[in-house]
């Protein structure tokens, strides 16, 4: 079993969760999403992909303040490394990016 | 890994991170380990699942403080509250709850 940071790891997955400045707004909403798929559609490194939004949340533990999470794997840590600067990723940034308030990402190495 | 192509068909993904008490003591993270993998193995309800720990962070906008990762996929949300209930899962967090100081959750829904 593998348990270190350092370790090169074969598989990596990115997540990321966006909050939207008007999360309420249907135009907003569908724009982010648009754009978000075209992006992934078009991207060569993303492996698997998985946009979603919160349930209601039905415990403390649960953050269910965001508006959407995007899940991203990949094959390898290079393959995320050209994902993050891919010309279809930046112009998603550019396209999307005045729609949201705060993004927190969390990245992780296979154990 | 079990998420790839053919399998990663989620319609909720369970996302959770947790801080443990001592992040650089192996034994403590070889024990949430061991108790964790026990547990996803024993699961009915979970699909897919993913381990995984922070690299080192390379941008800002990571949060690389986390010490684990989890990632479980469910084909449908009855299977999530299932899952929440299990017994296996209650004794996981009996076993290994002494060794985390922090936990966030967060719960997707497709889009």
């Amino acid at each position: 079993m593998k348990v270190d940071n350092n370790n090169f790891e074969p598989v990596f997955v990115h997540t990321v969760f966006f909050w939207l400045k008007n999360p309420d707004r249907a135009e907003d909403r569908e724009a982010f999403v648009v754009s978000l798929r075209k992006f992934l559609n078009a991207s060569k490194y993303a492996h698997t992909n998985f946009i979603g939004t919160p349930p209601k949340a039905t415990r403390d533990v649960v953050d269910g303040s965001f508006t959407f999470s995007l899940l991203v794997s990949f094959t390898s840590v290079e393959n995320q490394n050209k994902y993050q600067a891919e010309d279809v990723h930046l112009t998603f940034i550019d396209e999307a990016s005045h729609l949201w308030d705060k993004v927190v990402v969390y990245d992780s190495n296979e154990v």
